[in-house]
């Protein structure tokens, strides 16, 4: 792990969660991306060395769809940058955490991502993400 | 708002937490501090220029643990960074912000904080933190 990549919020619609962020960070959203395999539209913001990235379902088979309906609009999870996706799932693997997918998918942003299961967690969902290079 | 100081973690106990975050993050808890006046003691973690704060509730009225009995374990706030808590804390007024505190309290990790009602955010709990000069 080497720092904190950005935090993921769900939140039911973008076009009222954008323009409230950009009141709260006191900075623009930069970019907008749908993500068509994971059936969500994101919106990002930076802070410092790290982005806020909100989530929006745009199908009813999109993890952030059943986010919503359990538990409401709110934090989601924390992505952590890795140097080598491959090698740092390897490690969680030897240090017994469950990881949500065997191998890396194509996440936002041009990045390899893999999720820890939140039951190894303490409750937190744990994104790793790789640039792609 | 400058960057995210830390990512708060509500957890049952620090005694099991902090062992599975070590292995999780690859690095070490480098300090564990007791807020009395928040019944809560703390424990940090570095990655990049960010900490993750796991939370344990050390009395019947701490917010983290009424945070605990309804949700269970998982992400609590984020923090971020500010230059002049006072004057952010105003701009965040006029922008129609509800403040959780009308003036700044002493937090963990010599800190001035405030929290802004996470019905304003799209339920995501913030913290402004101002370093104590």
């Amino acid at each position: 792990m080497q720092k904190v990549e950005h935090i993921g919020i769900a939140v039911y619609t973008l076009e009222k969660a954008i323009p409230l962020y950009e009141r709260l960070l006191n900075t623009p959203c930069y970019k907008k991306e749908l993500v068509e395999s994971e059936q969500v539209l994101t919106a990002f913001f930076q802070q410092g060395h790290t982005k806020i990235e909100l989530l929006e379902a745009t199908g009813e088979n999109s993890a952030i769809k059943r986010f919503l309906d359990k538990k409401g609009e709110g934090l989601h999870h924390i992505a952590f940058e890795v140097e080598d996706i491959h090698a740092e799932m390897a490690r969680l693997r030897r240090e017994g955490f469950t990881l949500l997918n065997e191998t890396p998918k194509q996440g936002a942003d041009h990045k390899l991502i893999c999720f820890v299961h939140p039951k190894d967690t303490h409750g937190v969902l744990i994104e790793l993400c790789q640039e792609i290079r």
